[in-house]
């Protein structure tokens, strides 16, 4: 990884964990669903979405004290969306990040529950916000609800799911990945700008950025579950062809999946001309969704 | 029922109602997820909580173009609750208002999304008012948050959960309920004042109101349990006593819980004494509440 990136990350991580659990900490809550809230906020997690918020504020050259909490909003929905996937009715997952899954350590019933309190949380958290504008505020809870609802993540989730009866296209394919992943990573970017006073044309860019990065996310996710063992993913690997799931290398091969990640990463690069900058933090971030190997 | 009440109610559940739909309606949204949404949100139910804030409206005098809208957003969120606490590992029931509940028509994982969707989309439909000053927006919005969190109708769930293995004692059995339905009820109320910018003065003996007519619907809704058929409920009856639960009945008798009842009503009504109004239409759903059959 990039040095400037791990910087970034090694400073930042650390700081977003600490807001999260002090913002589900702080209120107040039967201790049973307080701790299953923070069990699956405190399982791990690359924290990609709260990092890519405060790197459009790195790029952008600003600072705002909101930043954090916008930052741990957008992780909030993603942990309750882990939580929910993880269901029995749903992906029927035991484990997650080598950790049991939420269901496993506190019952169903809990983790519904904790799963719906922190995704009523991060609204809640957004309407705490002390230094932004009121109509930053209510642009990015509009953008929020927008981004992780019917027309965003959750719908996302049921493609997903009646995908998996079925053989997708490609296009059918994106279209899962930009509800059901993409969604959220761009409220991420688009809040970060918002944060920033970012013009329209600079949103522009910033949603094109967010779209090919996250496509790209998704390839690289189902690339390394074939060519990765489960020990590296830290999940189980091989998982989507061994449920017969339309994948991206199911669809092009791993050569073409590899070709449509590199357009996608090229594409994420290039809208980001207009920051004018030698290091871009999203750059780097780009890079890195690319590289991983985890 | 009183006349007025009447009146006032056959003519605001049909627009409730229509502006439900269309809310939901107007949504980008995969069909299947559309569709179980649409299900609960028109399984029936008397729309208390958004005509209470309809009231609030009608005793301040006051019309607002958003207050269908706020509305909506709290019966949503009730609607949500409803979803996920029929699940097989909450509730499990296979029947509301005489109809099978969503997970039984739609599966599990969609009911599990369905109440997601649903409770992101309270959250969307707050943001998007658009005769509110942003302050009184994000102001209901936090609100909202707080009502139907981990500290509200989320933590309540969890209270009443707990309840079900214990023996509560009458201030347990109040806190859950305090929670679980009062909060939800409460924010009905507060959002009516706030749409109105009822003074802080007023507020308080709103608030009081709320939590007096919370608790009385409670206690109503055990001694209902307890003394009517499955038909006249329209959902099983007996059900406290067979499951045991702590009830207001189960704890103080069916006389001791119709004088705490009478006692809360005669609370909530005095609370109302600030509108100095001949007939108010917050008094009448008091009155309803504890007269009602169903």
């Amino acid at each position: 990884m990039d040095k400037h990136l791990e910087t970034f990350i090694s400073e930042n991580a650390p700081l977003i964990d600490a807001e999260m659990n002090r913002l589900i900490v702080s209120e107040k809550a039967p201790r049973s669903l307080k701790e299953s809230m923070l069990y699956s906020v405190n399982a791990g997690g690359k924290r990609i979405r709260p990092l890519l918020v405060l790197a459009v504020l790195t790029d952008f050259e600003k600072t705002s004290d909101d930043a954090f909490k916008v930052a741990c909003a957008a992780e909030l929905i993603h942990t309750y969306s882990l939580i929910h996937d993880d269901l029995p009715c749903m992906d029927d997952d035991d484990f997650r990040r080598g950790k049991p899954t939420n269901h496993r350590v506190y019952g169903e019933a809990t983790a519904v529950l904790a799963g719906d309190a922190l995704q009523t949380r991060a609204f809640g958290i957004l309407a705490s916000l002390e230094n932004a504008r009121p109509e930053q505020v209510i642009k990015l809870i509009a953008l929020l609800a927008d981004a992780s609802g019917a027309n965003g993540m959750v719908g996302g989730q049921i493609l997903d799911m009646e995908g998996e009866t079925a053989s997708l296209s490609l296009e059918e394919l994106e279209e899962v990945h930009v509800h059901k992943t993409g969604a959220l990573l761009s409220f991420c970017i688009e809040a970060g700008g918002i944060l920033c006073d970012a013009s329209e044309e600079e949103m522009t860019q910033l949603r094109n950025y967010a779209r090919n990065i996250g496509l790209a996310f998704q390839i690289k996710d189902d690339i390394l579950d074939v060519t990765s063992t489960t020990e590296q993913l830290g999940k189980t690997a091989n998982s989507d062809a061994a449920s017969d799931k339309s994948t991206y290398p199911s669809l092009l091969g791993i050569d073409g999946a590899q070709q449509q990640l590199d357009k996608y990463h090229l594409d994420a690069i290039e809208s980001l001309g207009f920051l004018k900058k030698e290091t871009s933090m999203l750059k780097l971030f780009a890079d890195y969704i690319v590289q991983r190997n985890a």
